[in-house]
């Protein structure tokens, strides 16, 4: 039986070749930019068979390759076999980019097509500059998907629902005032929102039209003039006569999701609208014309990052919730091994969503929980399936990486526990990323630092005997949207944006040995005050997770006074905040994990 | 007797009124954007009276204005005083920049004139374009001196001698050849080098044309063809046969430095020039016209930023000297302090001078020394001079900050020392400083950091108590070169240069509270390889510098094990270094300092 993929490309190529276009590119992306993709978007998927979360396929008339990284080269060798797509291993100094490859197979038309919906305004001027500098032209106007993808699922239509300002602590008329004056601060008529959750947060409007991100798929049109109105764009379909009757009382005037370049096109030629252009398509830029004025940033990506006082009052509410769900699965993990029963991986992630379903305002996991035993640790962005599916044994490390979409916050904590007595070496190698995780949580630091500037805070320790690890440092993090959430990181590369008060970021140095473990230990911590001087004012992080660090883990040897002091205090803090909470068998196993440690 | 300052503003307003310019900018700076400038470009000062490092003159027809910093204000207002001419407060919210203010006082002619020799091109053309958005036209040719400066000095005429390569470790010839291969890359035809510090690193040839640092005024222009020659621009006067022959010997002709206009005119239209934009002038630019490549960074920049092994001999050799220097000018201060000899700062500095003279290889000093005893010692950038020269008492702290030229190296090192018995507010704010000083020098970090990342390390113990300092952590430091050397540092701000083995870099973390103290401690310390895993390439800090620092104001309380173990490590390997060289008294004087420390 031929390889359905085959037949799919061999349709495309007649299209091409119809249209005197010499290579397609066919992305996962969707026309916001999103992380996570709806189905109607998993165009590269139909037609190359790879389902992994990153790559980008072209298509030329001779070949088909599929670029993607090395989280995904075995998954993608797997899924890709006889489908005739040549796997390219992004990263790879031998791997060529695609641009570097389109370069160097013009073609005899010389012509690139794409989609520009699926395209960045940066991302589409990068390629057509590097394109063209060869006499390369580039179509932008090309569904690759058209006409071919029958069953092409639609828009998502999840019914739209109100995020309530007792969590939001601001309404979305207020929000929606204040992007007015950052509007016409940068002399633009009007702002036009693409990012799917600064629609969300701008509006205080949730659904479910991806997974685990409880956003809509929506423009947001933002009229600049004191006062003026906004209007959304979504699917009819999504709404309800609650929704409606409340976005009308805050200025929001709703059309379909597909008239927005429509709606565009009509605006008078002077009109000014102002794009954030690493997050608008091109395609709407193109629409736009000369009327799009682009900005670096965005105008919500401060004010959404920096949580107000009722948003942090449900978030340590959740936190509460949260750590009480992660104390029983642990608990439970536990007394299986204890057992002998027999447990997985997978066991592990049905675990954790039992417990956090036993909590009416558990809505979803943000992320697809990470449980990754032994070498499986090792593995940055593990995900156990049917066939890896590690069965735990009475050794060994286990990192469980996880959180909640609550209406009241947006959780994500790891923690590396130890399934039997832990090795010298397991005691040391959580130690040594605990040091850094202790450092960086008792950081003080003035007004105006860079994440990048603190950084090395969570590494000195590994680095100090050849270690490191490749991922970020911390990341921000939404209030009932994204567990990825801009405009903060703490990370090697520099990021122009300072930490303020009120934003959260994780705080998760790790460790990985291939083939032996992984480690990740994973707070969310606020920015918040901690003291103003002569120098100035001064912040520090106050950690927001509660959840018992593993005690047989530690090598206290190793660590100072303040280290073991810092560490006493957060144990006995989450003993004391989640103790009432608690069960009595569980309150019993909190108090034995939380006892104080000394040398 | 009227002001001399006034009648010269008076001669420059009746040239600009014939002219037909309503403003002129005479900056502090002369054409090869040095930190230390000849008297000949002293033009800034000829006018104004003002002798400050660092200010700009502004002259229009009706009013004179000069902006500088806040190391300056108090110095300025009183130098300025009869002179007519306005300060400017530069860094006040309420100060406008100088394009500000000549875009709010455009004249009737519209027209800012000034000498683009003085001005590189980033920064003509930065002022250019702000000017030209308002319509005032920018005249680039004005030599405000010119005709009326009759006294003006020549150029600089100090003879050029010969750094050996038993210092440099490679010679003209290799480095020449390596510059040419970077041009070739960059399709450049030739280099042109304007940085002075560049060409004598690049010629292994000094001179003594301004204080400080021991460059000669020049330019170097280097063919880009393999084996083609070079040819440096210098004053006639200041050749010997000897540098005429060593010169040929490396492939270089010489040229007068005044010639260089006419010999870059006389390139073919089609020649290609590469030259640094930030550090070459506006002028040379304009002659070279299409010519021009701008390079963001000069290719000379790592390569002499990177000491070779022979380079690093003549560097530890010369600590030892100038640690010598450094314990008999400690032990003079004291002794003098016990017998009651009057002592002032600037009998510091010649206390200082008098014991590094007695070495036969001291050049100059390196800049000028700071010696600020009390309140003096938190003016960061403190001079002392027979007005403010204070008188030391037996209390208190005393910063000093020095360095010397010798033909294997350039130092710059910071001691603060207590005259009394130290109080436990000064222990503390030293201790708070030292442990910042101790964390870095301890650091281990992989292979391509930035400085901006290792900064928060020497900051971190000030920050939790709310305390800081305004200045970088490290700065480059040439050898036999300029004290402060680019393109590394460490310093809050980010700049994209990575560290490599081989910089010498500064680790100077300090303390300043107004009126009361100033403490900072400075060694160098040599970026090198620390060790490489399965994680990567990891450098280290080895720290050059050798003096001990002042035990007695440890408070050993508030320090970790390592961190105590760190220092006794480095007092220790300082008394075994300079002991062999040292007097039996001043031995006596450094045993008894480096005893180790406990708690």
């Amino acid at each position: 039986m031929e390889n359905i993929h085959i037949s799919r490309i061999e349709a495309l190529r007649r299209r091409m070749a119809a249209e005197g276009i010499d290579a397609v590119i066919i992305p996962q992306a969707d026309p916001h930019m999103s992380e996570y993709i709806a189905a109607r978007w998993q165009a590269r998927r139909w037609f190359s068979g790879f389902t992994g979360s990153a790559g980008d396929l072209v298509v030329t008339l001779s070949d088909a390759l599929l670029w993607t990284d090395s989280r995904y080269f075995i998954q993608a060798a797997e899924q890709l076999a006889g489908s005739g797509i040549t796997l390219m291993k992004d990263g790879l100094a031998s791997t060529p980019s695609i641009p570097e490859y389109l370069l160097a197979h013009p073609g005899k038309n010389r012509t690139v097509a794409l989609d520009a919906m699926l395209f960045s305004i940066n991302a589409v001027d990068a390629l057509s500059d590097a394109l063209a500098a060869e006499g390369i032209s580039l179509r932008t106007d090309f569904d690759a998907a058209e006409g071919l993808w029958t069953d092409r699922p639609g828009l998502p239509d999840a019914p739209l629902f109100i995020h309530k300002e007792e969590y939001a602590g601001e309404s979305a008329s207020a929000k929606l005032e204040a992007m007015r004056r950052e509007a016409r601060e940068a002399r633009a008529d009007a702002i036009l929102f693409s990012a799917l959750d600064e629609v969300a947060w701008l509006l205080n409007i949730r659904s479910s039209d991806v997974r685990y991100n409880p956003v809509a798929i929506g423009y947001l049109y933002v009229d600049a003039a004191p006062g003026g109105r906004a209007r959304v764009f979504v699917s009819p379909a999504k709404l309800t006569p609650e929704v409606e009757e409340y976005l009308a009382s805050q200025g929001v005037d709703v059309s379909p999701y597909d008239t927005l370049p429509d709606f565009l096109s009509r605006l008078p030629e002077t009109s000014r609208v102002m794009v954030e252009a690493a997050r608008t398509s091109g395609a709407v830029r193109d629409i736009l014309g000369a009327r799009a004025i682009l900005a670096a940033k965005s105008p919500a990506a401060m004010p959404k990052a920096c949580k107000n006082e009722i948003q942090l009052e449900g978030v340590r509410r959740a936190m509460i919730r949260d750590g009480v769900a992660m104390c029983r699965s642990l608990m439970e993990i536990e007394d299986r091994m204890a057992a002998g029963i027999l447990t997985t991986e997978i066991d592990v992630d049905s675990i954790l969503r039992r417990h956090r379903s036993l909590s009416p305002a558990f809505f979803e996991e943000s992320f697809g929980t990470i449980a990754g035993y032994g070498p499986h640790g090792a593995i940055v962005h593990y995900e156990a399936d049917e066939k890896s599916n590690a069965v735990l044994e009475p050794r060994g490390l286990l990192l469980i990486d996880s959180g909640a979409q609550y209406p009241d916050a947006t959780t994500d904590l790891t923690r590396t526990i130890c399934l039997g007595t832990p090795t010298p070496q397991e005691r040391r190698d959580f130690t040594l990323v605990m040091k850094g995780h202790i450092a960086l949580a008792r950081m003080i630091f003035p007004d105006d630092t860079r994440g990048a500037q603190l950084d090395a805070i969570a590494r000195q320790f590994l680095w100090r005997e050849g270690l490191s690890y490749l991922h970020g440092t911390g990341h921000g993090v939404g209030q009932f949207l994204c567990c990825h959430e801009g405009p903060q990181s703490i990370r090697l590369n520099y990021v122009d944006t300072p930490l303020r008060p009120g934003m959260i970021i994780s705080n998760e140095p790790g460790l990985y040995r291939e083939g032996v473990h992984g480690i990740r230990c994973e707070n969310l911590v606020l920015c918040t005050p901690a003291m103003t001087t002569e120098f100035g004012r001064f912040l520090r992080f106050e950690t927001l997770t509660l959840c018992p660090f593993e005690p047989a883990l530690f090598d206290t040897k190793i660590m100072t006074d303040d280290e073991i002091d810092w560490l006493n205090r957060y144990q006995a803090r989450v003993r004391e905040l989640l103790t009432p909470e608690l069960d009595h068998a569980t309150a019993a196993w909190l108090a034995e994990k939380t006892k104080p440690l000394s040398r």
